[in-house]
């Protein structure tokens, strides 16, 4: 898979006529290597040339978790005294690898390194492939839609466990510990981003922060949560509410659920992810709620949970078979509370297929 | 005293005579302006003229969170179909900000943005910043240092939680839920890195990856975390057995914290942070076992876990009065298992002070 994923990346440097490519967003290099780490801000890179054999740069201390993660290719290592670019420089030599025109990662690769890059010859050029690795990552398999689907199955599982632990008086906080205590216990080892779980005024803020706030009689509490399952993400949210409603809250949460719905209907090959957002958007603007949800519609979810495409109004990439995204409308009234629905698609020949499961018919929890 | 620090680098600009700074670091944005957010591929960055109102430059939605972290600067939001440069364009312009010398952070902006920095102008330059703040940030206050004991504080009760949550069978995982529930009750909102918990021969990965291995009588069990609080992390180390040991698990453990405590004595102003790396690493290579301790002896702690400087053999900068960082030798014998013991050292005029103060005697836990 890995082998056949880096023949990808060669055949488009041949093609472009690319010296090498110097990988080193951590989803791209677990999507080419298997191996996901967080190196801080030491130097953790894929060089790969259209011949030679791709090395993997990393620390030293590294080594053996790059193996058992699968990757079978060369390793260079490197201690914090050495400088990783000697080795960098004698590999290329070594390998007859040129260094005229080299490919980079722009959005994630830092301007230091970039420079560094440069500096490996004269008469330099950096040219981006962040897209083609974006493009090589945007359709999921078969097999990576299973893992997907397990990835979702436990965001599913962490929402079913905060609904559960809502009383009155527990903190956001208290929740959140309970949550990710019963997903550790399942050997979740990693979620995809902090969880949320905000209560009452504070589920008006679209990326509120969770804190001491208790959950009081009439609250929104709104969960937005996912995990990593072996290197792919999910993220759900759900939004209940606590003891009773008012109509206004009743009547925001039909909103979001119809433009919800709505948007995933209209998750159909062909389609374009403005679409989508635009179909959910009408919803909540018919509603009057329109300036009331100041987010796009979603995301493309995979290896990383925020990944490319976005979802927004003016996008007019069309759907295909495999791709992988995320619908979440939602609307935030200032001291009234906040809603947001959202699950995670993967698009299907017939038509999307929901990866989350929770139920999303409003609750009042007693 | 955020006034104070923009005042800081508006004094350098000045006498670089640098039109402004564009300032995205985590760490820096939260030192500058009180606002720690994770804005994932979103643009959040503050601008710094040397005499023009400094502005934050972040989504819509993340306005009440900025209000709420205490930044009383102008904002310009942006929504998501927004292109936040043409905004900046425009900054700059009714300002009469320049865009010939532009100071940046090197090894936090991405390439992608330094290319847009450039296209604000011809003739355009940039000028690396990072250092400035880095030395900003080096030598923390009182105020400071009181935020990162309560921060030390979370971190040795964290420990004390795992160490008694050890027990036969029990995995890795479910310690570290544990641990991470109980903090989470005390308000804990996030961790300064994954926690680590790492038992019998995974404990001999400097950096392993915590997993389904469970706790068995004569393993080593480790334990690497920290907290954030109020902006500012801990990092804390401790090695425990469970049930016996053996001799060598013994010596192993006696080489480290005798390393560890001759790095801690030798933390006294004046000295160079190399010297602390040789404190440590003579007594492990004394003892037989240099090739066993594969990493620098520790590195700087303030609003970053991993924070400037790096305390490794070559580093020859000198130790000044408030200055913060980590000791945390280790010694990891494949098969056998790992020890490493770290503390977090704020450094006094009388000298070194350690901020955790978990016990550090062999512990065998029955």
């Amino acid at each position: 898979m890995y082998k056949k994923r880096i023949q990808y990346v060669q055949n488009y440097l041949k093609q472009e006529k690319i010296d090498f490519a110097f990988i080193q967003g951590k989803a791209n290099l677990f999507y080419l290597t298997g191996f996901r780490c967080e190196p801080h801000e030491r130097l953790v890179s894929l060089i790969v040339a259209p011949t030679a054999e791709p090395v993997l740069v990393a620390p030293h201390m590294e080594r053996s978790l790059i193996l058992a993660a699968g990757w079978q290719g060369d390793i260079i290592g490197y201690s914090d005294t050495d400088n990783p670019w000697e080795f960098i420089t004698t590999y290329l030599h070594n390998n007859k690898v040129g260094t005229e025109k080299m490919a980079i990662e722009p959005s994630l690769l830092s301007y230091e390194r970039s420079q560094a890059l440069l500096r490996l010859g004269e008469n330099t050029l950096l040219q981006n492939i962040e897209e083609t690795l974006l493009h090589s990552r945007l359709i999921k398999s078969q097999e990576e839609k299973a893992i997907l689907q397990e990835a979702a199955k436990r965001a599913d599982f962490g929402v079913e466990v905060g609904v559960s632990a809502i009383k009155a008086g527990r903190t956001e906080i208290e929740i959140i510990a309970m949550i990710e205590f019963e997903l550790k216990k399942k050997g979740v080892t990693e979620m995809s981003f902090n969880t949320l779980v905000l209560t009452g005024a504070n589920s008006a803020n679209p990326h509120g922060k969770p804190g001491m706030n208790e959950v009081k009689p009439g609250d929104f509490v709104l969960f937005d949560l996912g995990v990593v399952y072996e290197g792919y993400c999910s993220d759900i949210t759900r939004t209940v509410a606590f003891d009773h409603v008012s109509d206004k809250q009743q009547e925001i949460y039909a909103t979001v659920l119809k433009a919800q719905l709505q948007a995933i209907e209209s998750s159909v090959i062909g389609e374009s992810l403005g679409q989508i957002d635009e179909a959910a958007r009408s919803v909540i603007t018919d509603a009057g709620y329109g300036d009331y949800f100041p987010h796009r519609i979603g995301h493309g979810l995979g290896t990383e949970v925020h990944e490319w495409p976005s979802l927004n109004a003016t996008n007019t990439m069309q759907l295909q078979e495999g791709m992988v995204y995320t619908i979440e409308p939602g609307i935030y009234v200032p001291h009234v509370g906040g809603v947001r629905i959202e699950d995670d698609i993967f698009v299907e020949k017939d038509g999307p297929k929901c990866l989350t499961n929770y139920p999303k018919e409003l609750q009042i929890i007693k």
